[in-house]
């Protein structure tokens, strides 16, 4: 027998700040469960206080480092920060990797902390369906802030942008040269850049192209009057960890200050109902006669009978038939 | 008055390798212009020829380079050779960027090379939409081999190995320990590894970690009886890059020995069919009364009145009642 779902009593004490009941809220959304628009209803009145923050870069730059000394450094303004550790690359196997387990046991009993590793494998729609809902229960949760951290090259880091009221991009000295770095595609997103390992060799050519890029970077995206800010950073250490605090105070301020935040959130809003939508409709044509539709379609594809826009239509046509 | 397009004309110099008419074709992917069904239509009659190779890999290790060689190797062979340097990461800058455009003047005189650099930014969809309609004009033009080439960390290398009959995963040594190349997420969709710069420090170790990993990984992924080779390249000097092209010609043996092709194919035809239906009723929920009802929904949705499964629900029956 299936254990009783207390949807209510589940979103009590995860408002309550009970550790079980926010994990188990977040299993129910990597798993898309069934009830899960009920969860979302019962959550959303208690929304909207977080301040969402996401956290990308390429691999190597130090992310779990900088996730896990930023923790502590909002921890000691007495702010309860939860963290979804995003890991976007890994579809098949299954589940976040040994690096995220290990930074967990840094905070595992803090009580102002919660970590959550999450894969996106699997989902449709990925990150942009599952996350936001993640970041809903953080949120209703009462944490101060919610860190969105995420391996940033491709889609993943797109995505966070469209998270976060304000997103970080790490990077590192020696990741490459400047074109891998704007092919890292990180740089049009960020509104706080963050050069961590800045002990090391390279620091100053990096900080150094790096603004060479910014100023090539069409500034419109991030709105007129925000200057990206580069933060140095050795994250290891906690050094420039306060600086990179102060920077994400000072975009919170010059969001709400620009009524951008309310904008950001809106079109946030938006992406969300429109995965949530493209995702059921999705599911109801992969669905046509228990998928047969679909996989007999594809069949005349391949055998060059049809091309796949024509079989796109009859899909969809049985689909409003059906 | 726009310039009059005559599909049927431009197919066929396509089919006749007319670089500019092939060119042009792949312009109106990249649009997504209106008329692409019909040009779908009229090239899926030739298709089914090419061989389709998917290269991928994270930033650094030399994929430009790499696939320059591979070109070099395979057109020794006699094999004209189309390929597609796919850059998903850069959403908003619009065009591929130096690297790519440097590496294409090496072959820029062979009429039996085709290179193509495609930016999937703005794309909904990306390149799980474009990119297949891309394919299908180099298969119809005639290229025995379809190179497609692309970032491979996060969504892309994922979408890649959907597309590509087989996948080659690039790695080069000192790119991080045995974690951090894990969760690039590459190996379990690699047909091939390459490990590139394999003069550098670190070569041997980076073989011996990537075959720990593989006898981690799943293997029914790859298929029960084909067990992925790891090659060792210097691209830049062109060494290795027989033994690659070696390593790809057993493998398409396999595909074919094991009828594996034709269920990568049917696969590939089935997620591009849903692609574009799920493609076309996500503009059709945008546009609803001109994109006034998914702003309106999530306004509500800001202002907590309504959760996003509630808002989603209204957006699919107003376009059942639409």
């Amino acid at each position: 027998m299936p254990v009783q779902l207390d949807i209510d009593e589940l979103v009590g004490r995860a408002r309550d700040g009970v550790p079980r009941a926010i994990a188990r809220l977040l299993s129910l959304v990597e798993d898309a469960h069934p009830r899960l628009p009920e969860v979302a209803a019962k959550l959303t009145p208690h929304t909207g206080n977080a301040r969402v923050v996401g956290l990308t870069g390429p691999p190597g730059v130090g992310k779990s480092t900088s996730t896990s000394a930023l923790l502590t450094a909002l921890r000691a303004k007495g702010l309860r920060v939860g963290v979804l550790a995003i890991d976007p690359s890994s579809p098949f196997s299954g589940g976040a990797l040994l690096g995220d387990r290990i930074r967990m046991t840094e905070h595992a009993t803090d009580p102002g902390v919660f970590i959550r590793s999450m894969a996106t494998r699997g989902h449709l729609g990925g990150l942009s369906w599952a996350t936001p809902q993640a970041v809903r229960v953080l949120d209703a949760a009462g944490f101060d802030v919610v860190l969105i951290e995420t391996v940033g090259v491709g889609q993943s880091e797109v995505d966070v942008v469209k998270l976060a009221d304000t997103t970080v991009v790490l990077l590192a000295p020696g990741m490459g040269d400047g074109i891998q770095a704007a092919k890292a595609g990180v740089l049009e997103i960020a509104d706080v850049f963050v050069v961590n390992k800045a002990d090391r060799e390279g620091a100053d050519a990096t900080v150094h192209d790096l603004k060479q890029m910014i100023s090539l970077v069409r500034r419109e995206i991030r709105g007129p009057s925000w200057r990206q800010p580069i933060v140095r950073t050795v994250a290891s250490r906690g050094e420039g960890v306060e600086d990179v605090v102060q920077a994400l105070d000072e975009h919170h301020d010059w969001l709400v200050r620009r009524e951008e935040l309310p904008r950001r959130r809106a079109a946030r809003a938006r992406d969300e109902v429109e995965a949530i939508a493209v995702q059921r409709l999705r599911a109801e044509l992969v669905d046509l006669r228990s998928g047969d539709r679909l996989a007999e379609l594809a069949e005349l594809v391949v055998a060059r009978k049809l091309d796949p826009f024509a079989a796109a239509e009859e899909l969809i046509a049985d689909l409003r038939g059906s």
